[in-house]
C-alpha cells in the first residue's frame, strides 16, 4: 500500500495525492523508473549529436514521443523544455527538474554551483492552469563544492515543498571537488545517499559504486541501507551493451536493493521505436517484477 | 496560424495575445527580425561614433527614427533609454533587453555577469500607463561563467514572466570565459541554441558558426534542430557589404533553418535613409519571404 | 521551577509552553541530555558504518528506535530525516537541527559555512500538521570562519524565534580555521561559551577542553562561568570505553558546571539494546542526578 | 516649456509633479547647477579641513548655510545629513545621495562598489512627514568594476522609482579599475554619458574630457550628442582659480553643450560670503545664461 | 531643551518620545556616558578573564549588576544577553548592539565584517512585549573594509529606523585594513566622526586621537566639528589608572569638544563595588558637569 512511504511532512490533507503520485509513479511496487533528459544543460549537446547517435535524437520532441509513447515512472527534465513542448505531451509524468549547469567548467577548475531556476510555486501554478501532468521535482546537490550550503539550502526547501504539495522529490547527489578521490567509492556513495535522507528526499540518485574500477551490486547495499526509507537509484550513465544494462540494472535492484533507476542516454541515444523498447525493458525490471531475459524480449519484439 | 508556438506556460486568458504578438512581431510566418540596440551599454560609444560611421548614429534618438520609420519585428533595447524616447515613439514594437554589461573588463579577465536591471512587472506595469507599444523581453546569459547560475535563473524566470504577460522571450546566449576555446564552434552554438530551448525561450541570437573560419549557413543545422521549436536567430556582428550581409541572411534561413535575424549595427551605423532602407531589405528575406535579388532592389530604391 | 531560565524574549503568552519544554526536556532539574543524531551529514557515512560499528546503526531508523525507547532529552536531528520517520515516531522529543554541512572539505582548506536549511517557521507549521513532539532548535556557529558573521546572524535570528515559540535553542559553537591554535584550550572555549549566552541561547555545545593533551573537569569552569545562566553541554566525541565516559560526564557537571551534554556516537554506536542502556546511564547521571556507580548498574542490567 | 524632458516614466497623474521639478531646479531652461555636498563620505575629511580651507568648511552646517542662501538647482548629500540639519534648513531643494564610498581602498587595489544606502520610498515617506524640500536622487555607477551589474541594478531601479514620484535623477557614472587607462578620454566620457541615457537619467555628471592633459569644451560634443535627452553636466573637481572655473564651465555650456554643472570643493572651500558669491556666479551662467563677465562681476560684488 | 538635536527623521509624532529619550540618557545636557559592555563577542573571554581581572567579572550577570546600581546613560550589549538577563534587570537603559564579531581573525587578514544580526523591528516588539528601557540601537562600520558598503547601508537603515522610534542611534566607526596607517591619526578619526553625521547618528564612537603616540585632547576638536551636531565619544580602550582615565575623560569634552564617551573595560573590570563608584565617577565629569577632583572624590567614598 505504500503508506509506510508518505513522510510526516505530506499534510493530512496531502496524504492522498502523495499516495496516488507514489502508486502512478512506481506501478505501486515503490520502485521508480525515471527517463531522465536534462541533459541538454548538462552536458550541451554531447548527448543529442555525434558518431553514434541517431539523428533522431538531436531533435527536442524525441525526448517527448518516447516518454509519451514508452512506459515510465516520470520525465525528468527543466521547466522551460516542459513549457515548449507540454502543448502535445500533457500527459507525459512529469517530474521538473529544478536547477541545471552546463559542463564547460571543469569542476576540478572550480567548485560547481547549480542553482534552483524557478520556484516550487511557479510550477505548481504552471500545472494548475496548463494541465500538465506533473508528478515531483527534482535537484542536484554537489556535495564538497564551496557552494554546498545554498544547495543544501534549496534541496531542503524543495523537498519539504514538493511534500506539502503531494508531490515527489528526487534529489541528484553527487560528491565534486578536489577533495573527492573517487566518485565510485562505495563508502562515500552511501554517505551521499545518506545525506539524501536527511534532506527528506523520496528518492536519490546516486554514481554507481565500483570496486577495482569495476561495478558489482553488492557494493550498493551499504547505500541502500545507509538511505533508509529514501529510495536509491543508480544513474544510467554513458550508452553501453543494451543487455549488459539489464543485467545491472537487474543486479542493483535484487543484490544491491535499490529502488528504481535514472536513465538517459541509454534510451534516448537510439531511433525512436528502440528508444520505446529499451524503456519498457527498463520498466519491466523495475516496475513490473520481470527477469533479464523477459526485459530482453521486449527489445526484440 | 502559430498556435503551435504557444508555450504550455501561457496561461490560457494569455493565449490570444500571446498570438497576436506573435502574429505582429513575425508577420505571421513565424520568423523575427529583431533591431538590435543595446550596444550603447555593451560597447559603450564605440559602435556610434568613429571612422566610417555617419555622424547621425551618436544621437540615440537615430534609433528610435529608424526603428519607428522601418519594417522591423521588434527594437530592443535598454528599459532607460525607451523610457527616455517613448513620449515621441509609442508605437515602435519594444523589446526590453533586460540586462546589459559595459565591455570594459575582458572576457579572459574576469568572468562576465550581466545582471537583470528592472523587474518584468515593473516593465509591464509601465507599458501599460504609458502605452508603449511592448512586445517582449530580451535577456543575455553567458554560459561557462562563473556567475552562469545567476543568469539561468533570471532567465529562466524573464522568459516564465513574458510567457504569462502573453508576450515574446528572447534570449542572446553566448558561451564565454577561459574554458570556451572557439566561440564559432558549430557544436558548441547548437549546445546554446539547446539551453535556451530549455530556458522556454521562443528566439534565442547566437554567433554565427564558422568552419575554417568562414561562415557556411549548413553549419547552423545542428543548432537549428537541436533548438527544436525555440527560433534562431544569428547576431548581425560588425558591419560588412551590405549584399553579402542579406546573401548570408538568405543562406541562414533556408539552407540552415534559422528563423529571423539579430541585427544592429548593420543597421544603423548608416545615414537614416539608407538605415531604413537597410532594415526593410533584412526584414524582406526574414518576413516577407523575398528573394536576395528582391531586398537587394530595396536598398536601391 | 525554573522560571529564573524563562529569557525574556520569551512572549507572556508564551511562558507557560516555554516552562513545561524547559521541565519535560531537563527532568525538572534544568540539565539537558541531548542525543546527538546529526552525522549523517556532518561525518556522512563514516560513524554509521565500518570497523568496531554493529550493522544496526547503517540504518537511519536506528537512531530513532533508540530515541523512542531510552530516556532521553532532546533528540537533535535534521528536518528531512525527522519528517522520514515522524509517521511511526512522533512522541520523541525532537530538537532540530536547522543547519548542518559535510566534512569533505577540510578546515584549513576553506573557511565552512554551514547555513540554515529552512525557516524556523516551517518546522512550526510542519509540527502543528503532522503531531511530533516539537522541543526546540539547534544551529552550528563555526566562530573564526569569513562567514562567521552569516552565522551569527542566523544563530540570532533562530534562538529568538525558537524563544518566541516557546521552544529551546542549543547552539553548536566551534572556533575554527588558520586563526585558531588549539581547539580544545579553556579559554577559548569559555569564549565560545559566552558567544552563545550573547546570541540568547539556553545550551551551548563545546569541546571538551584539555590540560596537556587530557580533559579535566576543573577547566570547563572558566567556560560556565562565561556564559552565565545559558547552559553548557561537552561534545561527546568519538566513542570510548563506557566507565570511562560515564566518570568524565560526572565530573564535567559535578566539578566543571555543565548543565547537560551532546552525545551521538557514544550512544548509537552500539546494538538497539546496549544503545539503549547507554543513554539511561547517561540520563541518569545528567538529569536524575545519579553517581557513577549508579549509571554503570544500568548498564549492567 | 521642458515637457519634451518629461520620460515616458512619468506616470501620467505625475506629469505635473515632474515638470513643476524640473523648472524649479533649472530656472525653466533645462539646465541644472547641482551643489556637489556629498564629500565627507566620497574623501573623509580631506576636502573640509587642511591647508587654503578656510575654518568654516569643517563645520557641516557650512553646507547647508551655502544651500540655503545662495542660488542653486539642487544640493545633493547624503539622507542621514539632510536628516541632521534639515529641521533648521527645510526649504533647500535637496537631491538625497544614495549610495557613497570612502576613498580608503585605492581603486587600482579592489573594485569599487558603492551600494544604495537607503530605499526610495523611505526617503519619499521622510519627505513627506519632514516638509523637506525633495527634489530628487543622485547615485554613482563605477563602470569597469567587478561590481558594475550590481551599480547598474540599482541604478536603473532609483532612475525609474525616482520618475514615478515626479523627481529627478542624476548619476555620477564613472568608469573605474585597471582597465581604464584614461579617465579623462573623450569616448570614454561619452560611452559613460550613454550609459547614463541607457539607464534613463535626467542628468549625468562625467569628467571633464582632456586632450593632451588640458581640457577643451569641444571634446565634450560627442558626449553631450552620445547622452540624447539626458543632460551631461561636468564635474568642478579640485578648487581652482575662480574666473577660470567661470571660463570653463561657460565653454562646457555653449561650446561642449553641455546641460548644467555639479560643483562641490570650488564652492565650499570658501569662507559663507565668498562660497555664496560664487554659487551664485555658477548660478547665473547656468540657469540665467549670462555671460562670463557678468558671473565675474557677482564675485566681486 | 535639546530640541535642537532632534533629527528630522524622527516623525512628528515620536518627537516627544525622542526628546524624552535625549533628556533622560544624558541628563538633560546632550552628553552620553555609555557604558560599553559588548566585549564577549567582541574580544571573547579576553576582557573578562585573567590577570588582573577580578573573578566577579567572569559572570556576565556583573555587567547587568553595574548597569542596574550605577550612574549610566546607556548599558550597549547585545539582543541575546539582554533577553537572558532582563527579567530580572528590566529598568536598565538599553542599547542594542545590532552587530558584533569575533577578534579571531586579523584585520590585516581579511577585511572585516560585522553583520546585523537581528532586525530593529524585532528589538522594538521585544521591548514592547518584556518591559525593557530600550533607549536606543548601536552599529559597528569598519571603514576601508572591501564590506565597508555593506556596513553603510546597515548603518544608514538602523539609525533612520531608530530615529523613527523615537529612539537613538549610535554608531561605532573605525577605519580598519591595510590600507589604514594609523588608527589614531586625528584626521583620519575626524573623517570617521564626519561619516556617522552622514549616516544621521546621534553619537558616534572613535578611536582616541594621538600625536607622537600619546593622547592630546585638543586633536579631537578637527573631529568634533567635523561631526556636525552628532556627538562624538572616545572609546575607553584598555583599563588605565583611574585618575588618569578621569583626567582624559574631562579634556575630551572639555578641550576636545567630545559629547560623552563610551567605556568598558575601565568599569567592568573591577569587583562590583568598585566598578559602580567609577561609572558614577565617569557620568560626573560627563553627565553632571562635575571636575575631576570631584569625580576622583566619588571614588574614594
Amino acid at each position: 500500500m505504500l503508506t509506510h512511504l508518505i513522510p510526516a511532512d505530506v499534510p493530512p490533507q496531502m496524504r492522498g495525492k502523495f499516495l496516488e503520485t507514489l502508486h502512478t509513479t512506481t506501478n505501486s511496487i515503490g520502485r521508480l523508473m525515471l527517463f531522465a533528459g536534462d541533459q541538454k544543460i548538462e552536458h550541451l549537446n554531447n548527448d543529442f549529436y555525434g558518431p553514434g547517435i541517431p539523428p533522431d535524437d538531436n531533435d527536442p520532441e524525441h525526448l517527448f514521443k518516447i516518454a509519451s509513447q514508452a512506459k515510465i515512472g516520470v520525465f525528468a527534465t527543466q521547466f522551460g523544455l516542459i513549457s515548449r513542448y507540454a502543448p502535445d505531451y500533457r500527459d507525459i509524468p512529469y517530474l521538473v527538474k529544478l536547477n541545471s549547469k552546463t559542463n564547460i567548467i571543469p569542476y576540478d577548475a572550480k567548485d560547481p554551483y547549480s542553482q534552483q531556476w524557478i520556484e516550487v510555486e511557479d510550477v505548481l501554478e504552471f500545472a494548475r492552469y496548463s494541465g500538465i501532468n506533473l508528478k515531483g521535482f527534482g535537484y542536484t546537490v554537489y556535495l564538497g563544492s564551496e557552494h554546498e550550503h545554498s544547495m543544501l539550502r534549496e534541496a531542503a526547501n524543495i523537498v519539504h515543498k514538493a511534500h506539502k504539495a503531494g508531490l515527489l522529490a528526487v534529489l541528484w547527489i553527487y560528491p565534486k571537488g578536489k577533495f573527492i578521490k573517487d566518485e565510485h567509492n562505495p563508502h562515500l556513495i552511501a554517505g551521499a545517499a545518506g545525506v539524501a535522507a536527511c534532506l527528506g528526499a523520496d528518492f536519490v540518485k546516486v554514481k554507481v559504486p565500483y570496486k577495482n574500477g569495476e561495478p558489482d551490486a553488492s557494493l550498493l547495499r551499504e547505500a541502500t541501507q545507509a538511505a533508509g526509507n529514501c529510495g536509491v537509484l543508480c544513474e544510467g550513465g554513458k550508452k553501453i551493451d543494451e543487455k549488459l544494462f539489464l543485467q545491472e540494472l537487474y543486479e542493483q535492484i535484487h543484490i544491491g536493493g535499490t529502488r528504481g533507476n535514472g536513465t538517459g542516454r541509454n534510451i534516448h541515444q537510439r531511433p525512436l521505436a528502440e528508444a520505446i523498447k529499451m524503456a519498457n525493458a527498463i520498466y519491466a525490471i523495475t516496475c513490473e517484477d520481470r527477469s533479464v531475459e523477459e526485459a530482453v524480449k521486449i527489445l526484440q519484439q
